[in-house]
């Protein structure tokens, strides 16, 4: 049985992921033997996961790289030296970082980016996303992972497509665009929904995330596969198995 | 059976109700020997429509109070003076006067200013439409005509309330605001959604127009029933008999 | 502070409203000194609230009226004797017998019932719901609620006039209709949907529940107005003040 | 230029592509002096087109054989032995056959099967589908077709998933199974959806059809593409280059 180790255990998600790994064929390493110490942590765990915070990424990498032992990040918000670190670290030991932790929204990911490939510039682009009253920022992260996996799909970057701030004589749409939208209310956990409209026909992909669990369950199941993997950087796609 | 004169006969909407007319029980007033002379339309129509432009307005509305026709207008752009010249008007013939005349429209108008009194603040309010790619301005007209609905069921207007730039690092959602959102794409005729959200729950109050036969439909019932009307201002609400 | 005394305390609705009561604004009635003697939860309560059993209703109810205290029942597959009972003690205490504490579904029956009243026979009306993998009957109880309240508004019943097994050579739909689908998946708490569908356009009116915890809220805050009434039975509706 | 033959020529598809092939960089063969010859018709067209019967696919194919002209068949309802004589003519012609020419139904399709076996036997799937009022068989056709892509994706057949009478004590769900859906109302050209759906979170591939104009435009993008291609038989997947 897999043991995986969890920085940021007292967290929302580091205490999900306890609560669950038991059921998915998985048992957590640590307790009062192990306490806060990533090097005795990294030792002790098959694979280890990380949702605590940017800060405390550096020390968790250089443990898991001493121990030899895989290791999943969630904590978003990263800084370019500290995804070099991740990168140099990627080289010693698998590695897998990503900023949504759902297998639904990985794989949503990868057929919207397919459809933007294969539907062509006839076809438009609008993302729209909802979350609970409280979300402090949008477009949502997991909107701008869709966002950048439909840009990559027709050559170009969201950076350069998106458009947030259509009100007013806004004039005919442009091509090429990627039109972004939020809408806040409620508790609601998560929608995503990518738009492709054409003459006639639309497409949408949409995702609904009802409870939190599914990112516990994704970062389970990611840590159970990169156990068995060789030194690199992975992504969420690879768990799929796309 | 009843005779309907349109100023505008030979603009898209015009076409439209001479197209429909006959199948909803009408017939259309005018021909050669009328012309583009309003008088000599408005003595002949028993009801008259009016989609042409702002600046015919006066005209067309004088004609219909010398000669005593009801009149539908669904001209929108309207200024304060023109607004003055229909409640004039008002005071002698049944005049409507309105941004919409799909009756679907109307009654999701009604039901969502009915929702947003009942539900109370715990409920968020979002407003969300989609049309083709060439229409100008966001939002339309219809989803600000849904947005004062519910401002007006929670007792403030949109102008007040709603929300339409969120992106960034907004904070929490603010209490007792209306979010707007706008997307654009492909051939889409027009799709409004209304939105409330609380803890746990959900209601969508969803409108989808996929001809714009419709608006025609609309406005030769909107002529019909107001034929048989007292003078006064009406809206598509009392069309709907609500 | 309004105590609530709850039949059925150790089910899952019992334990939920006992939870969350608190920060509505009531207490929970009963404890060590009360059991599960009946006549003293009655004297004791301000209001009563059964999510029991129906062979226990009419202890329930009889310490109801003997304490005169108003009670809400959300006991389902009552026969009609048990409804008989119901009615009897409604001329002497406050009584609210419902399907769905949902105030959200309960605004939803009542935005449905009057767009089926207000489009007329050229609308035709389907019902969707989706509930998890285990629900064992379809459709689903609320869906069947909503049917009713849409034949009620179209003059006719749901035993008259739905459809639930559309499949094979149909032939086209017959008028005055209302189709009934069921979906089953995942862990989905309940969504519902009444789509109505004209020439060129539709309206959808949708219900979401992400959350169980919404049927205890629902619960409590019923019992909180219940508790203000003169003898009578009462719906949910009038708790929404409709 | 490429010019096309249409088989079927005065049918509703016939005239749709007829009108907009030359928006599209194509010709229509024909005229007077082709007639109703299937013959010449196949000499004297670059790629045919055939929505004709199945009754006459026979010598639609023995001309476009002896012509060695390229043919679209977008008749459906072919028995085994039509089906016999297309992959006849498909060692030495090319041949595209398919029951529905959208391209965005060719690409939904091929996303839907490949989230079907990308998700595994955790995840439920239910299709549902929304057809005007007029049509008589249910589920329609593109439903069977999004059917048998999600039943290939999870290695089984729509014959032996596929799930449609869902009504009354049904019981859980059965694993590995497919739910069919269909709702009928108005005018709604075909509004497909494709639902995924495990603990806690939801995927849905949808496609909404809002004018008939998309299958002849599909067809007339299938003909340019076929012409230029090996003897064989094609899919309207490889259309889309996937």
């Amino acid at each position: 049985m897999t043991s995986i180790g969890i920085f940021g255990s007292m967290g929302r998600m580091g205490r999900a992921i306890a609560e669950i790994a038991p059921g998915l064929g998985a048992t957590i390493a640590g307790g009062s033997d192990v306490g806060d110490n990533p090097a005795d942590l990294a030792r002790k765990a098959d694979v280890l996961v990380d949702f605590s915070a940017p800060a405390a990424l550096e020390a968790h990498l250089g443990a898991a790289r001493a121990a030899r032992t895989p290791i999943v990040i969630g904590t978003t918000g990263l800084n370019p030296h500290q995804h070099a670190l991740i990168d140099a670290a990627a080289a010693e030991i698998p590695v897998l970082q990503t900023g949504n932790t759902s297998l639904g929204i990985g794989l949503l990911a990868r057929l919207a980016r397919e459809a933007a490939a294969r539907l062509g510039p006839d076809w438009d682009i609008e993302i729209v996303e909802m979350h609970h009253r409280n979300k402090a920022d949008a477009p949502s992260g997991t909107a701008l992972m869709l966002g950048n996996a439909v840009a990559h799909g027709i050559g170009t970057t969201l950076a350069e497509a998106g458009v947030s701030d259509r009100a007013g004589l806004t004039g005919p749409r442009a091509d090429g665009t990627i039109g972004m939208a939020s809408l806040r209310g409620g508790s609601v956990v998560g929608d995503h929904s990518v738009v492709f409209a054409t003459a006639g026909e639309r497409i949408e992909l949409i995702h609904r995330a009802d409870d939190r669990a599914i990112f516990a369950r994704g970062a389970i199941q990611a840590a159970l596969w990169l156990k068995g993997q060789q030194p690199g950087r992975y992504t969420m796609d690879q768990v799929l198995g796309i």
